[in-house]
């Protein structure tokens, strides 16, 4: 079969990754935080092969509730008539980060010094942390230096952290919608770790694995509302009436009214998300996207940045809330400064922080001329 | 005394209101909802005294978590050498709104025809329901015409109210930061009510009034994040930790991190709020917020504020994400349309929505003109 005609197949499939793996770091792992993991566990997923002179790995770092299967939650990057990644041509590798819930070491696993889950004592994960696992893993795969690091969210702060901390590892780094939050987000951030703790099935945070606080947690995602936009919101739902036919206007039994569209959406956003994350994974990984600052421990802003060889693509989306594009631009700007080769993008987009997920082709179109 | 030093006494000392009390409808209210209140009680303070002409009576509406006593909550409107309210000139009447906690009927009232408190069995309230009991009461009061309505947020939507519903009672409506509510403020709402509900002590809304559900009624509050604003916040508190000494970078005991200054912040406002709310009584006031609609039931909107005869000053406050100027505006325009007269001013804040209440010297000079 012609190359073209298993592209074309591979394109209208699913694509499914052709190798994945579980990679231990036979060690103890020192933490920012001052705690150690004792051979933490890395799950990774890679699509296409290397290449002979092991030039074409591109690792895309997934956001909040991502996995190491890349081309399930972003398959728009592997598609089109111009795609950004091509499997003919790179290869693709996506890695679960410390914390989650997909098969990387996070709270959910059990500590080999105690032999029980980790829990609520599972320690504070710095993206650092993450990404200097992620650089022995990719050294472990053959990879000398990646063509190209590209992520959003919590990915795009992966992606500066490996610009800084690995500075010959990367050619081209990608970094959307990031940033280090600023005190809305971390309040934010807060509110929805609160609302998890104080449901009933909480438990201190060592509930049953069959009995979970999903009452916590869907409040917590829909805190996602924040992830969104004024805009798209006041054009998808307006304040009209949810669409199950309920009446806001109207009192029901005890407790409990009539919702409007919008707060019919997010308990149905909340609810979908319990069956596929974990209260004290999206503690964990909150707190990481908390204590995310790139130029932290360095003597300055642009001793770290001056560290970067590669070349650097930032981008802001013009309705993110949480990341606001001048925070990002700012960065950018600093970057330039300290003498990184490093360019803004803005994506104008109604769809706020969410809109690298929800726009995907949008932002394929901005990026395609990095790799002219 | 002369009436200058009267007056400066007065400014000097915190104002008590000349006479406070309860006044009941002896009838069965009919609600919007469709419910009935029986018998109900509105708690009203009164400052100054009714001039012979009966001309001088000013209404200040309260927002989510007033009270009748006006000059507690916002006493710079008293204050300053041209102070907005002159008590030698001016009598200002303060009314409780219905599902409050502060001597009104509300949830935490006995419902009369079972004996027992409503609690959540409360029914839905609407301003239009509060605008409808208050007219009784300035009725009763001997009070034909006011001089000035005036309110912020919820003050506001009861203004607009008075403004159309008794289109001859109401000379000068003065509405600060209030418009219906969009999807994102509908979708805020929502969650505020369900952190409460989700707190084991919530009980169904059947908690006992030793035992409230004190944790979700500080989420809830600290919801109050969406009625500040990003540049605020960023000034105030950035990416600072907590000013008592915890660390955000390093792990605590088990659930609970080092927190950051602004997580801190909501935590006490939470908290604090606990001493002086009630949580079925947010859970009612927000559901009246909802569902305020100024035109809703009219033949249109241009129909509902035709029938406006009152000089009506709507003001925006330039960063208020709940409800943005230009909705604030927009009615403006919209009642111009139909006839009204109607002006829209401008209030430029970084306080948010809360803007009436952190800089009302500044909302005094901006609205110092309308009574020129």
């Amino acid at each position: 079969m012609s190359t073209e005609a298993q592209s074309a197949i591979r394109a209208a499939a699913a694509i499914q990754p052709d190798l994945e793996g579980d990679y231990v770091i036979d060690d103890v792992v020192a933490l920012e935080s001052g705690e150690v993991l004792v051979r933490p566990t890395q799950r990774y997923a890679m699509y296409g092969r290397l290449n002979a002179a092991r030039d074409n790995a591109v690792f895309v770092a997934h956001a909040l509730s991502g996995n190491a299967e890349v081309a399930t939650w972003w398959p728009q990057l592997f598609r089109g008539a111009e795609p950004l990644l091509d499997l003919d041509r790179d290869c693709v590798i996506g890695i679960n980060i410390f914390g989650s819930c997909y098969g990387s070491t996070g709270p959910g696993s059990v500590d080999p010094e105690t032999g029980r889950l980790y829990g609520p004592t599972f320690p504070l994960i710095n993206v650092r942390d993450m990404v200097r696992a992620q650089e022995k893993l990719i050294t472990a795969l053959g990879i000398r230096k990646l063509k190209l690091a590209i992520g959003a969210s919590i990915g795009g702060m992966q992606v500066l952290e490996w610009a800084v901390l690995f500075p010959d590892r990367v050619t081209r780094a990608v970094s959307i919608g990031a940033a280090p939050l600023g005190a809305m987000g971390l309040g934010l951030n807060h509110l929805q770790r609160q609302a998890i703790m104080l449901d009933p099935k909480w438990a201190g945070g060592y509930y049953s694995p069959d009995d979970e606080p999903h009452g916590g947690l869907a409040i917590a995602r829909a805190g996602v509302i924040s992830y969104k936009s004024v805009p798209l919101f006041e054009q998808r739902f307006g304040r009209k009436p949810n669409r199950t036919g309920e009446n806001p206007w109207i009192s029901t039994a005890a407790g409990q009214n009539g919702r409007f569209d919008v707060a019919g959406f997010l308990d149905y956003q909340g609810h979908k998300f319990n069956d596929r994350f974990d209260a004290n994974a999206y503690i964990s990984i909150t707190r990481a996207m908390d204590t995310f600052d790139p130029v932290r421990a360095h003597a300055s802003p642009l001793a770290a940045y001056s560290r970067i060889q590669a070349h650097v693509t930032m981008v802001g989306i013009s309705t993110d809330w949480l990341f606001p594009p001048e925070d990002v631009r700012s960065m950018a700007v600093v970057m330039a400064a300290a003498g990184a080769r490093c360019d803004y993008r803005e994506m104008a987009s109604n769809h706020g922080h969410d809109a690298f997920l929800a726009e995907p082709e949008h932002l394929v179109r901005l990026l395609t001329p990095v790799f002219e």
